[in-house]
């Protein structure tokens, strides 16, 4: 159901003809009310696409009542007039709906550096504007995607009481409904070729305002998509959008609704990493013995990025040299004689030097799970990357072409 | 003619029967005096192999007499027991040749995390000293090759005007004699497999200090070697030495000396990108118009490190849009919208858009050269690097299984 699980929301995708193949490229996510707040996080790359300059404007008002995505093109490094398309496209959307353009935000995915065909972009936002349903939720997440094998979406109710109600969150919920969040996502956080972008929309019918909203996105980023590091490379159009409709009438804690959206956000990161561009292996990075979690993520972020490692991955060689090498380039605390590193449950390196034997390494699954103990404290942090793999190369080589 | 191009030096390359397919695989190069001066750089990698922990603290003293390299075993995270076998090594080769230990420099080359057979190291050196030759180096330079295709091998003299006679250097030698800068070198800057390492060993006849040595080997290093980053992935094990025998006679001025061991640095560099392994492509990296040379060299480690725009290059891709997201993720003074990038001497992007038409760049040979205007100031900084291509996957994937 995607981001119309949640009750208030309208959405649809279509073809436009962005894409050469004809296939789903323009998403349109409506909210119906009665709230219309939003929160938004973004790329931290100084080089920001359009559709990002514009939509950091709009949640900065804290009140979003559209969302128009596109994929076939990313609107980036396209200067002035490429600000215009986007700023044509939120004005025809508003135009369409009946709303203010100042509340519509625009993302884009596809190649850098090449402008949108807006011929047919904006006939397309009048085709997806009729084509709003209240189930539209799966077809607006499949006209997100690039180079996603599959469209990914995610969903959590308050009914589902293991991921909602942690403990020691006891605060009552106002009202008696229940609430729903739901969202898709397309890409992978740094992962994906040229468009290397990740975008995002979050849906909610819970009763919350901005500030309740930025305040669990933002928790629920930093640990779930700010922790996928596919291949090191920072988009230039990342975003993530949370909107909330308030159709439900619940209120609920702040602290059960933010659990909801981490766990929505770490469904969906999930599944990016599943579908990561040419991946074999979704590599579990654990960083345990920390002296500060900054240090933790420092140390699993240099270990995300070292090709040397994914390689061996790749080849189902538990080398874990290349793990000491990636952790040595950083500036965390760690005596080099006090690094324990597991692969897969077997501790390969134990204080700095040869462990247990390698060859009790059992590496044949998709998923490998890489334990750095840094022996120096008790903060950790858990990221995600992918192998590097012949395919990534052929991908992302031959993309643009 | 190698490291024995310079007067005072002898050297030799033997197997020893550490790499499994019998080749060569260990190397001695001996400084014959009357000098016995020498300098050093390590890699600032925090894991440091054993042999780079021990030959610190023999450059520390100043005085080298002997160097011993090996392929075959990087000897990097084997504990107390591996720094054992790097001072049980240093020991030999001053017995064997009547040397003090402590004037003897290790380096070591291979898998990390495996020890060293001694069992065939320390009958190797006896083999090797007997087998030195004041014509050795090319042997001792087929010797420390790991995946290298070739070995790499540079020498210039002082009588070869054009490099060690710079404008500006008028300063004249004592002496009447000529002299001479040689040297040798394996792997690439951050490159290699496993044994992600670069082991370089220079000689000069010259008559110069530790003081002129390691001023002249800072400098060369600083503009060479630290800027060639194939892989992203730095070694525990890069060594670079520069010993002098003062067998010449001749004191050169400082910088005409300078001069000539950068020019050495500066070709076996160029030698270490064009053997990086897999590669298809040697991409120059210019950055212009920065602010400073860090913020220059910042930019282009960044660029150089960003795996979408190695691919695209290897797809024969002027992405340059992948150009603009590496340089987003820096903190150097740019703006965004001023930004230029040149591919091959077209200027693809103009004031952080759209510039020259990319079907004008002809991306069929090797060398691929992108400059970066950062518009902001006037300093500058080249750096080097590889395309990612599917056979730096297979080499590494494969490498130690």
């Amino acid at each position: 159901m995607s981001v119309t699980a949640a009750q208030g929301f309208t959405a649809a995708g279509i073809a436009a003809g962005l894409k050469e193949n004809g296939k789903p490229d323009l998403a349109l996510v409506v909210n119906q009310g009665p709230r219309l707040a939003a929160a938004g996080v973004f790329t931290s790359n100084r080089v920001k696409a359009a559709p990002v300059l514009w939509s950091e404007q709009v949640i900065a008002g804290r009140t979003v009542s559209a969302v128009v995505l596109n994929s076939g093109g990313a609107n980036a490094c396209t200067g002035p007039l490429g600000f215009q398309d986007t700023h044509a496209t939120a004005e025809k959307v508003a135009a369409v709906l009946g709303h203010s353009a100042g509340e519509v935000a625009v993302a884009s995915t596809g190649l850098i550096g090449v402008r949108l065909p807006m011929d047919k972009l904006l006939p397309g936002v009048e085709q997806a504007a009729a084509a709003l349903t209240a189930d539209g939720g799966e077809q607006a997440a499949v006209a997100i995607k690039t180079t996603d094998t599959v469209h990914k979406t995610a969903v959590v109710r308050s009914t589902d009481t293991a991921h909602v109600e942690p403990a020691g969150t006891p605060a009552p919920a106002t009202g008696q409904g229940t609430w729903t969040v739901g969202g898709m996502a397309k890409g992978a956080g740094m992962l994906a070729p040229g468009l290397a972008t990740m975008l995002v929309v979050l849906t909610t019918d819970a009763d919350v305002d901005a500030d309740v909203l930025d305040t669990a996105l933002r928790a629920a980023t930093r640990t779930t998509f700010d922790r996928v590091d596919s291949d090191g490379a920072m988009s230039t159009n990342d975003t993530v959008l949370l909107l909330a409709s308030g159709a439900s009438g619940t209120a609920p804690a702040p602290a059960a609704f933010a659990e909801a959206v981490r766990t929505v956000c770490a469904d969906l990161a999930q599944q990016l990493v599943r579908d990561a561009e040419g991946a074999s292996k979704d590599i579990r990075i654990e960083v345990v013995g920390a002296a500060s979690e900054e240090d933790a993520v420092t140390v699993g972020r240099s270990i995300a990025r070292n090709n040397l490692l994914k390689c061996a991955i790749h080849g189902e060689d538990p080398n874990w040299g290349r793990v000491l090498a990636a952790i040595g380039t950083t500036s965390a605390a760690f005596e080099p004689d006090r690094l324990n590193v597991a692969i897969n449950g077997v501790w390969v390196c134990k204080a700095g030097s040869i462990g247990d034997d390698r060859d009790l390494v059992d590496m044949r699954y998709r998923e490998v799970t890489i334990t750095a103990d840094l022996a120096t404290g008790t903060e950790s942090a858990v990221l995600w990357t992918n192998d590097l793999t012949a395919d990534y190369v052929h991908e992302n080589s031959a993309y643009s072409s």
